[in-house]
């Protein structure tokens, strides 16, 4: 995948922050894209990450299309208790043993030095230990009690950006951590169509962020029960692959019912004057959805990232020998990145003295900076500037040396200028087409338990489309067999063409109304 | 302080949501405009606060103007785990006696099911407890470590934005709480110039913040060694003046030294190639802020809010007795609308039908929405609109119909819509020129302890300018006699001209070289 054109020949060997091939450690590769782009790291606090500057700035552009969505479809952003006491968290039945279990549990409000040794104070021992929220479904619903009396105040459309805490032993960047950034909308409702209009509208809107802003092409379904969340009636979801053929989930749309406004009594008087439990929802993505960034697009030089989501989408260097050439082109690279900042391009002048410039190709092309422009004194002669793409999508039968030049092009100033914001776009189309095609490559219509072990099992496996009237017991020696699952129950227009229609069950020959998506997952 | 002509006759009477005026009870006028406002409310978990989504939106502008600012200045984001192993508070010896005590202390991570009823499992217990931060230097030094080797890796200038947890007995909504959200900087320099230097620079941003975008004017000091950060070798601040005439503390800048670098072996290879402990700082302000901006402008009709922290800045109310009339006037409100938000104002129709005018007036005003605009049939047929705001500064001499007419304007519809933007330029002047009327009201240069008795035991109190000489013990005096404390050592260019100069302590009559300012204080 890497363009040896774009590096110098001493950055060409492997050196300590080099990229581990896919081909070779698909999970090692995943962290040294990750700390090659100083994206995150472990913290020394058991399961919790460190988010860096690089990663955060990701995050907040995630944020920043995610809230401007969920304002756009009237929700408001609303902030509740780090802390639930015990005895809330127990109140849904289902939902406390889900939830209830790996937390976080607070027990004392007070430190006291005992024989030299800081130590809880015995006596701050609190009445009712308290959790840090691991979903904040049942604090806010204890919070509507007070908001909601009539349909008048109903729909009730809050998210909150928050931190939540799940004890998990085995824990991986992004993906799996005790302690995560998110966000969860909690939405109230006069009635259950209501609801679930909402259910599918916020699903809506994370397909369109995932697919429109991280190029990351998704399959909207059900769960089935087993993976509902705990305490929802019905959770929808949408599921992305990943380049090791795996599926994962990356957001969630919970209908909730009434269960959470019967344990916290939240009634409203319909407009007919009757008191009536109201419907529920909640919906949440989180950090997890770098993750799925990185495992989407990133390649063996290191991060890729779509243009919409990324903090620097060009960076410029300036290429000298010479103190009065570093001065020229650096005045030229300022000026380029003035011009490029009017148009509304997020762009940076590597200034960094002292450094070659290929290091600093190496640097960006890890970060996942999509173009690059180098200034150097003959671009300053020829009043033309060389662009530089991070990517490129194939072009069948092109030869190596159309493809080079189509990686970094010299260009005249002023088109080249014209053409980065048209260039950003095209690459953002072509990282979707990408990973579509990619999906595609991975994805089989399965009839047979033969075809599809050998699938998973010698074919490097992918999304499987098969029909399935298994019961519970039954999907658990699915896992056991194939280490595969039910990733969804998908929406009808999701299916392919040709995996449309009835058929029998995979496992069990029962009669099956339509397929479901079966695939290995995080 | 209120108009009746704001007001329909039948609201104003006293009802359920009434603020009680500041001169009856300033500390319940202070919950009123909260709950009038639906700013924010508690939570039934102990000390822990729930920010409404009106609440939320003040503190989302707040985070935006900020934010820039600290881009701005070089500034990047990160994030850090939400908990502190317990060696690492101790780390630091005065950081652990300051924030080692009343803090939510993790002892467990599972909960199970015994007898029928949850319980933190025996089983689960941590071997080394977590404390959920009261503030981050520990953990983010441990983490700068890795990151910090060479002068080149220098000045590290990181910010977060975060909940912290310090467990308070004595809970006031916004102003102390159990749980808050803030920023906290972190920032690592070379040199102690160099670390001084951006401890000014962040103190700046603050102040710049505080009277340009807040409205409150504020002093810029020094604290006394008792009111120092915990592990801090200078803390400056910012101080504003409520209206009781008390100082809040609004936010602060800590010039750390090499303390903490030093606990977390933090050492970089100078320009000369020493290793050398790092230079720290670290700065922050938390929602704490919404406190003082309620306090400063709020009136006893409720919250007044700046223009440019108003999430609502314009609110238009149709009015109409028929349908059609209905139609008409709601249509014209909506054109009004667009057309201001196409010149960046932020405006809402209140479209809700079933609810008399002056209801809504009155709803609004309490929210502290700066403009209304009116639009009845009347306006239709003559083209104009009627512009209402929510405060106005006093003109010397003017009569009460001249008041009236200023307050609430009917204006040709094209002038009207042009007036707005000035309109909120103005208000956020207003606004800021009669804070700082009212702390110049409240301030006195005193030179003895009579005065200063009288002027806290009779006047009001407020600022009061005085030498100091004194110990920290008599401080304590101070404290216990008046209930005053020194809020600052003020910036030289930070004392008023009148009280410029050298002088005798007003306690002991030593010589002082200059004056502190001393107030009762939240």
């Amino acid at each position: 995948m890497k363009d040896p054109m774009n590096k110098p020949a001493n950055q060409q060997k492997k050196d300590s922050s080099a990229v581990t091939p896919r081909a070779q450690d698909y999970a090692q590769w995943y962290l040294d894209v990750i700390k090659n782009a100083s994206l995150a790291e472990h913290s020394p606090v058991r399961g919790c990450m460190v988010i860096r500057p690089h990663g955060y700035a990701i995050w907040e552009k995630m944020q920043r299309e995610l809230d401007d969505r969920f304002k756009a479809t009237g929700h408001e952003n609303a902030y509740f208790p780090l802390f639930i006491p015990l005895s809330y968290l127990a109140q849904e039945e289902k939902h406390a043993s889900g939830f209830a279990k790996e937390c976080a549990v607070i027990t004392h409000h007070r430190l006291k030095s005992i024989d030299g040794a800081i130590v809880p104070d015995p006596e701050s021992k609190l009445e009712e230990p308290l959790v840090v929220r691991p979903t904040s479904e049942t604090i806010i619903w204890a919070q509507y009690k007070g908001w909601i009396q009539s349909y008048r105040d109903l729909p009730l459309l809050i998210n909150q950006w928050a931190n939540v805490v799940r004890w998990e032993m085995r824990t991986r960047l992004f993906l799996r951590t005790a302690e995560f950034l998110w966000q969860e909308g909690h939405t109230a409702h006069a009635t259950e169509t209501e609801a679930r209009e909402e259910v599918a509208r916020m699903l809506d809107v994370y397909a369109d962020f995932a697919e429109n802003v991280m190029a990351v092409p998704v399959v909207k379904g059900t769960k089935t029960e087993g993976e509902r969340f705990a305490g929802a009636l019905d959770t929808v979801c949408i599921e992305g692959m990943m380049q090791d053929g795996k599926a994962l989930q990356m957001g969630t749309s919970h209908y909730l019912g009434q269960n959470f406004s019967r344990s916290a009594d939240v009634k409203f008087q319909n407009r007919e004057g009757q008191l009536e439990y109201v419907y529920a929802t909640s919906w949440g993505v989180s950090t997890r959805l770098i993750g799925a960034l990185i495992m989407t697009h990133s390649d063996d030089a290191g991060l890729v990232l779509p243009p919409r989501l990324a903090p620097i989408q060009v960076v410029i260097v300036p290429i000298y020998k010479t103190d009065e050439e570093m001065a020229r082109t650096t005045e030229e690279a300022r000026k380029v990145a003035a011009e490029l900042k009017a148009q509304g391009v997020a762009v940076r002048v590597d200034e960094r003295d002292g450094m070659m410039p290929g290091a600093k190709y190496y640097e960006w092309e890890g970060k996942g900076v999509p173009l690059r422009i180098e200034v150097g004194p003959k671009d300053l002669e020829k009043g033309s500037l060389c662009v530089a793409r991070r990517f490129l999508a194939d072009i069948p039968g092109e030869t190596p040396e159309q493809q080079r030049k189509r990686r970094k092009a010299f260009l005249p100033r002023a088109e080249a200028i014209a053409s980065i914001k048209p260039t950003l776009d095209a690459m953002q189309k072509e990282l979707l087409e990408k990973a579509r095609a990619f999906r595609a490559s991975r994805t089989r219509v399965i009839d047979t338990l033969e075809a599809y072990e050998k699938f998973f099992r010698e074919e490097g496996g992918g999304f499987a489309w098969v029909h399935w009237a298994g019961t519970a017991e039954q999907e658990d020696e699915m896992a056991k067999r194939f280490e595969t699952s039910i990733r969804c129950i998908p929406f009808d227009d999701q299916i392919p063409a040709e995996a449309r229609g009835e058929g029998k069950c995979i496992l069990t020959g029962k009669p099956s109304a339509k397929r479901v998506l079966m695939s290995k997952s995080y």
